[in-house]
């Protein structure tokens, strides 16, 4: 390939933040010319972008070909049937683009491929000796998020690379399991991304163990935890340890106390500190059982209310809400709901009167769904509201006074929490999901009748595993995590050119010695942009560190000299170089 | 890469055709393990058809990137309002997948992108110095075709890559499309296929000089045709000259004669040959104006009658219809419709009550629009309808008799009709259609306000050109023109693998000299499958021909002897060879 006129090239720097950036990446990536907005989480490639796109995908194919993943392509475009028979048609809710062909025939844009893999191996493979067998795809994927967000990092049209293993029992998943952790181990590695492997909830769809790639940032959507024994789980997955029971013998009966106005925990800790302080210590908001309403909507729509019981001084954590309760999602619960149930005494709902068995006086004489945390476990005594207006109830004892439909662990998970490992207190962190591994187990095969006969000459179920990483974005992720206050700056093995050559200067002498530089480097191996552009070195250096080139190559004033000015984007180190030792330095560098 | 064991690639050859297979390519791609049919004109690509694709894909973007082609990526989800100013989420009436998103937003899945290419150059580019420019993309495309067909031939997901070019000028168009052509001579070479180019009609996309590239197949969907002096058209973009005007003082009244029961051109020319017969010759067909009714259809659906009026001696030809009434619609006309148009007297329509400021005795006023062969000619008279039943008109002269609301030019053409350049009689053939390039010229960049600075500091408005190749298709074609009735025999340049060395028998000696010689082989830079599954040589044999390996190396009994035999698949030849010259004669035939 000959290098690249950047006079030539599809290209323009924009002087000014896109509107909607919300994270450096997007914005680098949008005004360095990387990507191009289309629509509201659909972005354009342009070239330098698809330059980086492309290396990320060489590297993650190869790593999957690596652990002997055999590269397939689905349509994006499928039929209904199969997601009809797993249920995702409806649990995918608003997420899923659903449309008509002109026949009438429902169809999908595929947010992921489980269904189809399953049917494709089903219509081929029949015995145990077909497997085990590893299926990857790297294709464009589509889900209709309620807030696309930052760029290509959480967009609506993506790319992903999935693959899914086949297996005949469990030690075959989880080998094959085994391997692609080291497969995105690898990748990661390779993007040169800080990293931490999680804990995860398998969410939507389906399964038993689960972890995530999460890359480190802190404009990351993913809260995660570790504890000093090397615990790592997202919060969604975080389970806290219920308490032993305690003996409730000593603890003085309920009894109801008034408390005026006390709508908020604050106030209500203020009040029951004057009406019936301890004698030990003053009452606190832990010593609180907040009582959180809910409507429950399942995904055909029906809607029921749920009440969530649990330590005042903590707040339901809408992620780990949302992973516990799917596929059904929880809506806040208005002032309407509340007429419809006027047994729930807003700001002062208690527990004796939800749950188990307890008809509240409903109109109709429907049940209330009460869960509770944890940490309400038998013997724990609780400040809570009485079920009726201006008044709260001390002593009420869990296993004595009041029980509940269950335990749900949705409250947050606080810096300094006791980690499930026991190893001390976990600290928090954030990041950006890149990569998913599932053990589907036999959900989808038992659903799509995927079975292989096996040595016995049995029909047995197929166990499966279900693999994720982002690809593009992975190119956001790598982006965020290079760049700095003057624009992106690739690792080498990803950046969409290894070097820049800059002429600075518009003396004829100093464009032949670019040109002639430009064209020994690519005969090195390496991808070279000449910047030929008829504007002021100052734009050239600014752009040439805005789209992060790793190297630079000054062609100016040195040369008269017999010198050229070598950078480096990343580390910002300059060298001055004789020019007939340029090329050896430049590939040392590109080479490090 | 180590080289490919077959007992573990995801492949099953199948011993039934598909149920739907119409052409052999199908057939073979299907039954050899290439695609797998997802849904009606959607498929999977399996790992054989996957490398055949990359590699057909990576020859199309060799010649792109060898024109100064520079390749971004557009979503294949795209908002409604570009091409509703174009007037395309119209005119593509159920040919568009259309879909709205969670918040009820219309959005399209992209046919084409030309409207997209548009905004995007708009969006960066403003002065004459940005041109010329030509970007490309491979990316998948969506198309609700009427009728999915033969595959992957016309499908209804699929890949092409398409291109545009941005000039400031005619020249520059011309330059930017020539380049295109050379290009695409250049893809088709590559590919191997026996090809035409032809004028084309430009259909939905508007624009003026456009060709289409048309590899030759007798199961081809388009029919084109050639003169001996070199003109080359699809039947689309024929055009009938019309015969110069006749003096008609000659020609005596036109006189009605009573024709009972002539309701075809058979009859009628019977007919007319016994009441009024001629004194030169019998009348026939061509003597006769036939007028064929259809309600026509635009995009919004509004209908209005439709009268043609062409030689009886042909038929009005559906594709031509289509092309020239797109973007409306010719549906056929009913009992029903006659009833609404009491005028249009079913089998006797004739053209003196049509056209042209004659107001039919319709229920409404509506008048019907006449149209007319361009062979209908001043002059020349006729037979036709009376618009009375069982009753004809003799000598009905065109200019004096009646007259039409215009010409069109729809009759089949015909193996040996006169070809429009002059130079002898047409022959048709059929193709399909590979590639297409167009001048668009002003269309797009006018309705989307792309305008560049010139030289002079005047707006002006960008002048463009579109170009299409089916990369999917490509795949389909390239199978075939190759295939025989064993199965697909690729050429060397776009085979999934190079060669398969087959194991024949079950000697260990034999598996392990196969091993020596398949990693022999991929040392020597060559794609190799072992087939070392526990199956018969038989069915090895079988299955190697069916996938189309260009070489097999049997690896059998002559071993014993220093030998194995090497097959060419495409020539049918075969050769015993050392099995230490083996690598050598190998690569010969490889690189030959």
């Amino acid at each position: 390939m000959p290098y690249t006129r950047m006079s030539q090239l599809f290209l323009r720097t924009l002087r000014e933040d896109p509107a909607d950036a919300e994270v450096p990446s997007h914005k680098w990536l949008v005004r360095a010319g990387y990507i191009r907005r289309a629509a509201p989480g659909i972005y354009t490639w342009l070239p330098l972008g698809l330059r980086v796109l492309a290396k990320v995908e060489a590297i993650i194919r190869e790593e999957m070909d690596a652990i002997g993943g055999q590269e397939v392509h689905f349509p994006a475009l499928l039929p209904r049937e199969p997601y009809e028979v797993t249920n995702r048609w409806i649990e995918y809710g608003p997420n899923l683009f659903r449309l008509k062909d002109r026949k009438g025939v429902d169809m999908l844009l595929g947010p992921t491929h489980e269904e189809m893999f399953t049917l494709l191996v089903k219509d081929l493979y029949s015995s145990y000796k077909d497997l085990p067998l590893v299926l990857y795809q790297i294709q464009t994927k589509y889900r209709d998020e309620a807030r696309p967000r930052a760029g290509i990092l959480r967009g609506r049209e993506f790319i992903m690379k999935d693959s899914y293993s086949f297996d005949i029992d469990e030690a075959g998943l989880q080998a094959a399991y085994d391997k692609h952790r080291v497969a995105y181990q690898h990748v990661m590695e390779r993007l040169g991304l800080e990293y931490v492997i999680v804990r995860a909830m398998s969410g939507a769809m389906g399964g038993s163990r689960s972890e995530e790639f999460l890359a480190l940032t802190p404009f990351g959507e993913d809260t995660f935890v570790r504890s000093p024994g090397g615990y790592a789980a997202n919060v969604e997955a975080v389970s806290v340890s219920a308490p032993e029971p305690v003996d409730y013998s000593d603890i003085a009966a309920a009894t109801a106390i008034p408390t005026p106005g006390a709508g908020t925990i604050e106030a209500l800790v203020e009040c029951v500190n004057q009406v019936a302080p301890r004698t030990d210590r003053e009452w606190d908001g832990s010593d609180t059982l907040k009582n959180v309403v809910f409507m429950r909507v399942s995904p055909d729509g029906k809607k029921s209310p749920l009440v969530i019981g649990l330590p005042g001084d903590r707040e339901v954590d809408e992620k780990r809400l949302e992973a516990a309760l799917s596929p059904d999602e929880a809506v806040p619960f208005t002032d309407e709901d509340f007429v419809s149930y006027p047994g729930l005494v807003k700001g002062y709902i208690g527990p004796v009167a939800l749950g188990a068995g307890q008809v509240l006086g409903l109109k109709g004489s429907a049940k209330v769904t009460y869960l509770t945390d944890p940490r309400v476990a038998v013997g724990t005594a609780w400040v809570s509201g009485a079920n009726v207006a201006d008044t709260h109830v001390v002593n009420l004892v869990f296993g004595r006074d009041f029980t509940s439909d269950g335990v749900i662990d949705v409250a947050e998970v606080r810096e300094g929490d006791e980690s499930p490992d026991g190893t001390g207190p976990l600290t928090l962190a954030r990041g950006v999901e890149m990569g998913h591994i599932f053990q589907l187990g036999k959900k989808y095969a038992e659903a799509l009748g995927l079975k292989v006969l096996d040595q016995n000459g049995k029909l047995v179920t197929v166990t499966m595993g279900s693999y994720g990483i982002g690809v593009t974005r992975a190119v956001a992720m790598v982006a965020e995590a290079t760049c700095d206050e003057k624009g992106l700056a690739w690792p080498r093995n990803l950046a969409p050119f290894d070097v820049v050559i800059v002429v600075a200067g518009k003396e004829p002498a100093l464009m032949e010695a670019a040109e002639k530089l430009a064209a020994d480097l690519e005969v090195s191996g390496l991808e070279v942009v000449l910047d030929d552009r008829n504007v002021s070195p100052g734009v050239k250096f600014a752009d040439s560190e805005m789209i992060g080139y790793p190297t630079s190559v000054v062609v100016g004033r040195g040369l008269k000299d017999g010198v050229v000015e070598v950078r480096d984007r990343a580390a910002g180190t300059s060298q001055t170089v004789a020019v007939d030792e340029a090329v050896a330095a430049i590939l040392e560098l590109a080479q490090a």
